[in-house]
């Protein structure tokens, strides 16, 4: 989809464009990844610039796995257009194009210079992608004024939003072993201080059920919940009765939205994963696993610094390792983390957004936050430092990552105007001091 | 190897021989079961009737498993004979066949009735025996005085045993379901009761890290433990040393023989095998498991009575979820169970096992139980309502179910020499009232 995205921008109008080759990465073997594609509209000094982001890459489908439509073909159906990448994030993509087109077509004027960048890794971490931005910043993306991604959704289905955070995430493993091999518990059951008796005490300890996070230090690292910040979410369209239909549970934790949303996106979370190492098939087996990993990971907010967390992290579970007196061995280990990202939802790249919402959708926009991670976001905004925002298209059950995706023709079209919009407001629009 | 048996066993001078056919079973669909094979030497009714159990069956076994030499030939090494089956049970089966061509070449008589019961589905639960054993009870097992059984091992590598006991065991899952699929740990994280956390819990609340039972109502089903089978307990040839060696690790959670014997064989025993539904792969995923299924079974000793002990289980297990306050679905269930077994280590047919092993040995038997469970020792002491005695040839070391098994050429030659005996020992032992 390189080489076809290329051909298009070309035909636009492209100042200059270019597939970047990011070359062999460790762990992809000698597979070379997809290139990056980076395009120029425009090198005028007095207008803004402004890089927008996408990826061309999308999910695995298959028909089998439940589509109703062939999953590589475009299906529209009522107000739907399905297929893989429908929302995530191939119509994002395709909307700049059809700005581009539209502004040939009537013979519009660029308001700002435009520089894209479209990746063929997001689905796969991104990977590459935070050294070419280093690579690049002070080449390709040097003078950047704002950063636009169009890649997240609307918090529900029926109003449109702007989304300015996104929590981070720290992954954990906690490896416990006692014996040289499996045992066989009818013969050591009873005799052996067991890994997985070890490590049920330990998950037990990191939460209570009610999902308090119960390691010290880490409520307190997180910001105070300001009047201002608390405010934005008493304004804020959304369904806690939906929200449960949608995950096809009433097993939420809060009775009323505002708890629900604050801890999805500004408190942290400890969730439990998994146990590698233990018996995992359906039916049974009288195994005493010899070495049990338990993965957990926590969703960082605000102003949670990683490695302080791995700090209290390694202490606490070590502490509460060391208080089972058991004769097995631990070791707790950082896997992965990306940091949270945050934006004022008041700058001048929120404000233009805002004005195009109204302008399009006639209504003021919610301001969200995502729970999950985008860590590219904190590349772009950290490395170019500049401020970025996210401006999503499709809807809350648009189902990117699931069977039968979809986005909506009217989001498509009036989304498409509002990305377009934005370019014209935030040319007009004042940077901030 | 039914077969071979079948013309071994009628060179040998068989009064009666039959290959029972087990038909088709549930679980085995179209594939027959291999036969049992059930021979009778004399028919003298001024003789004792000995039954006499083993199984021609095996583990799997491949070379590149990490056998030192082929599995499926046998190999003699020093003092052993390598080779799969040598001590699980090939080995004592065709000891069996030794004791009966020395009397036939040495114009012995045999001093009993010998039933020979061979199966060939021990390593796959003994499937159809228990039918068999209740079919035949009145007809080929009519009459049995003792059953006898060669197919467990010495505690160590130095001392003879008799084995009185074995475990029961009653398996249990624990089924928390919450939304109706799993969910990003990022997006739902802090928003909904994760089932893995409710499962940790639970799982901490099974036992304490030292192994004790925290379920109430268990150790009150406990036989007391009387002086006089304490006693056996202070001579038996143990060594905790070696035994930290067998398992490759310190983690054994008695400091003393007496304590880590009683432990594996008197007491029951809890162990956590793992968890079904959850991520168990190598890596990090971020998943919060809609459904798992937790595995934890109990080890049973006299007097725990299995439906009792399911329903302490059921009724905690409930109780301690309630305790969490949960919106997520809990069901417990049993998955399986045998029974223990226990025997009167003083009964004649003991006595005379002691007498071959003294006259054999030259020292007097450690008196042994079993951490693990033999269920088919039960039906044949309850079916036949009669005296059963595990009388082991092998050693501690052999690898039964492991790479390289072995048995030594001395317990195999000095081991015949004492089931034989036992024949001619319990033939002139007074039977208990």
């Amino acid at each position: 989809m390189a080489h076809w995205l290329k051909s298009q921008l070309t035909k636009l109008g492209a100042t200059d464009i270019q597939l970047k080759d990011l070359g062999i990465q460790e762990h992809t073997k000698d597979l070379a990844l997809p290139p990056v594609v980076l395009a120029r509209f425009g090198t005028d000094a007095n207008k803004k610039n402004i890089l927008i982001y996408g990826h061309y890459d999308v999910q695995p489908a298959l028909k089998e796995d439940g589509w109703n439509t062939e999953p590589f073909e475009l299906v529209e159906q009522g107000d739907c257009l399905y297929g893989r990448g429908a929302t995530d994030d191939k119509g994002p993509v395709i909307s700049w194009l059809n700005i581009l087109q539209a502004h040939n077509e009537l013979k519009l004027e660029l308001p700002v210079n435009l520089v894209f960048c479209f990746e063929g890794m997001e689905e796969s971490g991104s990977l590459g992608l935070d050294d070419l931005i280093i690579a690049e910043k002070d080449k390709y993306f040097k003078g950047v004024d704002a950063v636009c991604i169009s890649d997240n959704y609307w918090l529900g289905t029926t109003h449109p939003v702007l989304t300015y955070g996104v929590r981070g995430c720290s992954y954990y493993s906690i490896t416990i072993s006692g014996p040289a091999a499996d045992l066989h518990s009818g013969l050591f059951g009873g005799v052996v201080h067991e890994p997985m008796i070890d490590l049920s005490h330990i998950f037990a300890k990191l939460t209570d059920p009610q999902g308090k996070i119960l390691i010290p230090g880490i409520k307190e690292m997180v910001a105070p919940l300001t009047p201002e910040e608390d405010k934005l979410y008493d304004t804020i369209n959304f369904d806690l009765e939906g929200f449960e239909q949608n995950i096809g549970s009433k097993t939420v934790l809060h009775d009323n939205v505002k708890d629900a949303l604050q801890a999805r996106w500004r408190y942290p979370s400890l969730s439990i994963h998994g146990v590698e190492g233990a018996f995992y098939n359906p039916g049974a087996k009288t195994v005493i696993p010899a070495k049990v990993v338990g993965k957990f990971s926590i969703r960082t907010v605000p102003n949670i610094e990683p490695r302080k967390l791995d700090e209290v992290v390694f202490k606490y579970v070590n502490e509460v390792f060391a208080s089972l007196k058991s004769k097995n061995t631990l070791k707790v280990e950082l896997v992965h983390d990306g940091d949270y990202w945050v934006s004022d939802p008041h700058n001048w790249s929120f404000r233009a957004a805002r004005k195009a919402t109204k302008a399009v959708w006639g209504v003021e926009p919610d301001l969200t936050r995502e729970g999950g991670s985008i860590p590219i976001t904190l590349s772009f905004q950290n490395n170019l430092n500049t401020s970025v925002i996210l401006l999503p298209m499709g809807r809350g059950d648009d189902g990117a990552h699931s069977t039968n995706e979809k986005i909506n023709v009217s989001n498509y079209i009036e989304g498409t105007k509002t990305l377009g919009s934005y370019l014209h407001f935030i040319a007009e629009e004042e940077k901030d001091a």
